[in-house]
């Protein structure tokens, strides 16, 4: 059971096909219509637009004026109109669905597709750059590998087309946007997606590893909340009028170095990090407003929550110091979630055996944050079994730099082993009296 | 018309007596009851007890255990112990009162009683020392004059019995306790007994200055408000539960940072002072408690309005931060009221020819606060005058420090002077139409 | 004398044509080409490019690249490109200097000309947009009057000209860039051309006042220093790696708490302001950059040096705290600087009797800055008079606003008085016995 | 193998004893000198003084005029005037040894005998106050066991003396001085006496925990250490020259704020404190001295390095901000060190059938930090084997608080296992090879 060299081949050209094209969260307008037009050939049924979301629970959409640019953008270059159109303020997103007609398990893969904000690196050494496929949208890059991840989804609806009437129940395959910033996958869940599904998998490359080693229960993640905090004061003339001003910066850098302060926790890692501090509108003026980004971690939901509500504390507390108005919203959310342990042995046997696959590991992981936890969380509640897979690549640069990339032999690692996952699903859960 | 020699050596002893049983603000109860004594021999009236003073109006006043502890240290050291039982929980000071039955104005002058909290200089080099009247109280000293004011005080009660017969009206003499950190002045206004004075005088030896120089109409205090504020949080062990901790001592810290950061004022000088910071029970627990000493200052009354309402602000927000409990207390506060220019010509006519004085100005002054201003402010407001004189004397140490002495040559001339001010008051009066 | 219609016609002309070419500091290559124009055609000797500036001395010029694009856009507007070529990297702004050939004292006017970083008014309540004469530049406006003071520098030259017989000695008018920020000025005073000036007056239009008022010598500006201010850290992920990081953010954060945390002064007023504050790479980055504008001011040059000295030990400390490197770099500066008060009753002569004029006084001011004080400076170093004009609108808005306008009557209040000044220069000096 | 009951009787005495003559760590004199007594009688060989100690590695030894006041009064109450003379400047704590002169390992047991600052509990429910034990020394407190562990030390010795023809090889038996505060161990790991040990067990008794409960191998100590540190600047009047002080409350408070600050560490658990901040003269004097006791953590050794360099940096930093002076004092240390993982099936055999022993446990911990690391490591070092024992107590109270009261039945369980640890120790270490 191996990939016939034509997928393989599909497998790097839609890749590059969505690195050149990269989109940020909530405007991969282009790539969903890509992804789609393929599902349609195959066949599947799709599910995109506000039927794939529950709207009020979409997390750091743009503004309509970024998103009605980017729509025109990615018409511009090669998306459908009329998919285009129906995707609306940032419904971006497609859910592909293979009906067997046989009963059986309804088995579920994630793949994420929005790109980073990066300006990617123009130079031969890098081989997007060289061989021309490097970012046509300045400031938009493909630096986490999520291009490649949608050309895995592509394949592994295409290899699952093909083996189409040796399997039994449902297959979804989710592409899910926005998320860089954790934002995307709350309101598909919420919109019940996840509500039928016995077994989950999302899956993830990883940059800075041995080649081909496979983590089948990736379990690092940190809970993350996310956070953009406005402080709004009252401007005035620094040298003439400094006591008629309430100075909005300094509400700011107090939240700031008080955030920092919040007390580390007995229970295990927290996090917490201003990452973007931009206020003031000139030398002289004392300044009227000032926006602070910033994110919260913990090595469990609870201890998130701990830091985030402390968080609300210094900001409430930072404003009421400089009699300031402020403004906290969370545009992005991740909780903790562990991998079901009863489905990685099975996950295990999947892998083995598929050709470029070196060491496999059980648990492990990054120490980032990630949606997926959300779908996962969903999944668990509802009786079903969720795991997070890393297929490792043997590259120099990190994830999120100017210079990253995707290792290719990898595509093909995945749609094969996790197409054997699908196959084998239903006999799996049987065995274990699901 | 100059002093007795009698009265002259009995000024330095009655300095030196004040000075050896130094008592801080609110605990005169020995100083009060040793003047007490005095006047009652001139056959002055005297006021004292809670009739002179508005009780919910005192600020500052010491816990009832330190008043009691402060009450027999009084009574050991020779103060009437009837007396001091009718001070009660702190209501020191005394005013003297003058009724010649001749119809003229009510002229009044103004003596602080209290010591400094310092312990004083124990040095062959330091007179006090050297000569036997070094305070007896450790931690209590005259470190300001007010040994020698009250000493003033006494003089010119004693010159103006002498003197009785070519006085016409009533003159009052009151020796105010508690003016370190501008507490003790409030609760004797509000008591009412400044509200028939027709002309009145604050005195104050002045140290670093050419000896005799003599301001009339000294205008250079700040308004100020003093302010003691405690966080209370909740400690817990810094290794083993530092988030169940609510941190006091770094809300305290945070409001002491942003107290300082309140902006300038463009209408004139400001200031601000965490003068003590003192919090936490040990090294590894998460501080539960932090009291700071705050004061605030402004040119004007109102600036040092915006900077107390100000520092409100930071401290709630301080405590808003930490989730901690915050109480803050006005513990001291003094206006800025300037001299009534009127009445500065007078002065100046009283103190030229005393012997021992040399320069005599109007304006000027030193930068500090005077909770005189409260009399002065009170005595303006019901239509009468008055102003605030310094008396100069040449020393190489400044105010509030362990060596501060006492030139004993300006006792008598505070004393002839003021007598001829009070003598010629009516004259004086009747002469601007009043 | 009166000015003829013709010249008070050509003034608003003038003036509307420098507002809609708003051409912020060292960028001024189209105002400048347009003024030598006019000096050219009035037959006055003009200095200019970099025969103008001591170039190490030149503050806050902005980098070669902003300074190309502005040359290319002066061009573009009608600027002659051989004088922009001769301005080269910022060497803006012109001296124009008119030489009797009859002894005399030489007398300067000086006169900004640049713009204010404002996005204008799109409104018809705003005259400049309702009658089309509206910054053409985006976010730069004319928002202090400079387009109204480059136009009466020319209606003075050209008034000279017409009088040219009665004058004597030599007339210097210049026409400074870079007034905002306080950055202009230093320069051409290294140069020298201030070395030889007996009679030295700078003028300014000041909004919110009564209409004509004239302030003969303002005297209210503040010492300054302006100062950028880079933290230049390492970045790492803030999840994974959070202690790899030194964080720039930070030092800036609590640099920023702390100057503003800088004591007042006793000797008089002082100000500190961070007015803008921008650092960080992405929320889940720790911050490797980070920059400050800040500015410091005092009442007199020693307390704005004290306020720099400061400044200078908080932002290192910051540095070595969260071990990071800082630069910080003066990019403007305005020293503290008085009127001659022997100048003021010939200006206030002068001022007299002039069409449009209301009531004159000697003191007052703005509590701003003012690089005019540097010539101010010199000049009186040199043994000669100067002083520093202000002429009075009645508008109801404030200087650097974005609904600034000229009151154009007072164009003419200006040449006149100033053609004035020059004329009787000489009598005026010799009665002085100079 | 039981104990006699007048050795349990003992115990209760020797541990009633130790609690009512509490003596805080360096100052134990009574303590020592009632310990050497004991072994004295039991013919131990005893080691004390200087003679115990490398001088230079003590930390946190009280100032000379405190340990001459401590000296007195722990002869006062009944200490051998010469022993305490022989201790000195704080050379407090013993070490007996008991030589069986027949071949075998060097078997080390660690007692812990200072006590803490706290004001213990007035109140007829707290049975050492009861019972008429309450320490008799104002502020020092057995809050912790240590005259418990002092007790099941002696207790010890007495038992091995009884067991002395079954033994073989050497006994230490070390009473250490100055536990709190993670100072004493380090100067006798210096002086030598931990090089020739083979199998060493440091012994805790814990409180809040199941009665009987045995933790073989306490793991969960954090590396920290313990940071005195001191600002100094300038003092002035904060009304009248606040730019002439040099502020170091402020310089504590912004170094307070960025401690708390430093980053989480992704390899482990730190823990930053900064416990007591005492600061200031008074309320209208800008402060001139500062002092933090502050104390750093680790999971690791590595990452509480981590943390005190970076404190080092922020403390440099606050100084350089504010221009004053700092000193900073390393005065407590303990490094993380893990039990020898081959000792403890030995150890729970050793306390498996002692009566009052409930349930035994391998691994788990308290949080805290623990100086007996520095005798781990380098027994462990020298190829020895080491680990540390918690004997559980079900008391309501915790650890440092005014009402902790050890639970006496314990004393016995030590005793008995400890004894059985100390008779197997040439078996079981044969058995391993070693």
């Amino acid at each position: 059971m191996t990939l016939t060299p034509a997928l393989t081949t599909q497998l790097k050209a839609w890749r590059r096909d969505f690195h050149k094209y990269a989109e940020p969260g909530w405007t991969e307008f282009r790539t969903t219509s890509a992804i789609i037009a393929v599902l349609r050939d195959l066949g599947w049924d799709t599910v995109y637009g506000p039927e794939l979301h529950d709207a009020d629970s979409r997390l750091g959409v743009p503004d309509a004026e970024v998103l009605a640019g980017e729509r025109d953008r990615a018409v511009s270059q090669g998306a459908d109109p009329e998919l285009v159109e129906a995707m609306g303020d940032g419904f971006t997103g497609v859910l592909g669905m293979l009906e067997t007609g046989r009963p059986g398990p309804v088995v579920c893969f994630r793949f994420d597709i929005d790109s980073n904000d990066l300006v990617e690196l123009a130079d031969e050494t890098h081989r997007p750059f060289a061989e021309g496929f490097a970012s046509a949208n300045e400031g938009a890059m493909h630096g986490c590998g999520h291009d490649g991840h949608a050309a895995i989804g592509l394949g592994l609806a295409t290899r699952l087309s093909q083996l189409k009437d040796e399997l039994s129940g449902r297959v979804k395959i989710i592409f899910q946007p926005a998320e860089e910033g954790v934002r995307g996958a709350h309101s598909i869940v919420a919109a019940g997606w996840f509500d039928d599904v016995d077994l989950f998998v999302a899956t993830h490359l990883k940059s800075d590893d041995e080649k081909g080693n496979v983590l089948t229960g990736s379990d690092g993640y940190l809970a993350s909340t996310k956070l953009d905090v406005t402080f709004t004061g009252v401007g005035s003339h620094a040298g003439g009028d400094p006591e008629k001003g309430r100075n909005a910066l300094l509400a700011a850098a107090s939240a700031t170095l008080n955030l920092h302060a919040i007390p580390r926790h007995s229970a295990g890692a927290s996090r917490i990090n201003v990452g973007t501090f931009h206020a003031g509108e000139g030398r002289n003026v004392v300044p009227r407003a000032a926006t602070l980004r910033v994110e919260t971690r913990g090595q469990s939901s609870k201890i998130n929550e701990f830091m985030f509500e402390r968080a609300q504390d210094v900001i409430a507390g930072a404003a009421r110091m400089y009699d300031v108005d402020v403004e906290s919203t969370v545009v992005g959310k991740a909780d903790q979630e562990s991998p079901s342990p009863e489905l990685l042995p099975y996950i295990r046997t999947c892998f083995e055996g598929v050709d470029g696959v070196a060491e496999i590991s059980d648990t492990g992981g990054l120490g980032g944050s990630e949606d997926a936890t959300a779908m996962m969380k969903r999944v668990k509640e509802r009786g079903g079994l969720a795991t997070y897979v890393q297929i490792g690549m043997d590259t120099s640069w990190g994830h999120h730099t100017e210079r990253f990339d995707v290792d290719e032999d990898m595509l093909a690692v995945g749609v094969e082993a996790e197409a054997k996952i699908a196959l084998g699903a239903g006999e799996f859960l049987t065995g274990l009296g699901r």
